[in-house]
């Protein structure tokens, strides 16, 4: 339920985007568009990961607050990974553009850890954020692996 | 009162990044982190200013979408003005840094901005719309002409 859930905002928004206006002028401005969001989610998901390896300590309020940005942002990139951007230079491999319905479903499962993950830092529990931040992590890494030189 | 409440809530993002943890793990870090803020928050800004200037046709639903990321954004780039990224290569002039006083007056100006553009979407009327994009555009000008070569 958590997987449609979030799928569900992400195609929202997609469409949205799709629907209303021209997304973007250039294919460089999708690319620039999706790294930015990609690095601004990066940022403080990786303050999540430093308190849940224990390079820094738990604070329940910086987890939730970090957390809830990284959900904002989970929503975003996708929209950036439009066709015409294959031609542009950056660290998506060919693979990218041959499997978008598998690069979609692992945006999906992307979306979901992180909605789990921000209900984790919610409850102010740091075992359940650690394992959420695992969780998360490892639908990062599947596409990153898959897709990005 | 918006404009309290605004800095207010910048002001708690920046305090819990700098408690919590060490913001950055290098200044260019925080020159990439708020360049990918503004730029993520400038294309959904933009998107307003689309149909606020009439080039794409008015979509209530695609504009409190837009502004409801461009207030979630303009909460984020502050943080990366940290004193040490000075000496880093950017758009920023000598004067920013001497002036921080007024950077964050003008910070808080477009935060309260960004609050009034976003009830302005949530209402639906067009004229709302543009009267707030407009006013939300001249602070960004502001701190533009001020600070960023």
């Amino acid at each position: 339920m958590k997987v449609h859930l979030g799928w569900a905002l992400v195609s929202a928004l997609m469409l949205t985007a799709g629907t209303a206006q021209a997304q973007f002028q250039k294919p460089e401005d999708a690319v620039k568009y999706r790294q930015s969001a990609f690095s601004v989610m990066g940022t403080h998901f990786s303050r999540i990961g430093a308190m849940a390896n224990g390079r820094v300590p738990f604070d329940a309020k910086a987890a939730q607050d970090n957390a809830a940005i990284v959900l904002a942002m989970s929503k975003l990139p996708w929209a950036g990974f439009t066709p015409d951007t294959e031609k542009v230079k950056s660290r998506a491999k060919p693979e990218l553009w041959m499997e978008m319905t598998k690069v979609q479903a692992g945006a999906d499962k992307m979306v979901a850890a992180v909605v789990a993950l921000d209900a984790a830092a919610r409850t102010g529990n740091l075992d359940s954020v650690k394992k959420a931040f695992g969780e998360t992590a490892a639908t990062c890494k599947a596409c990153h692996d898959a897709y990005r030189e």
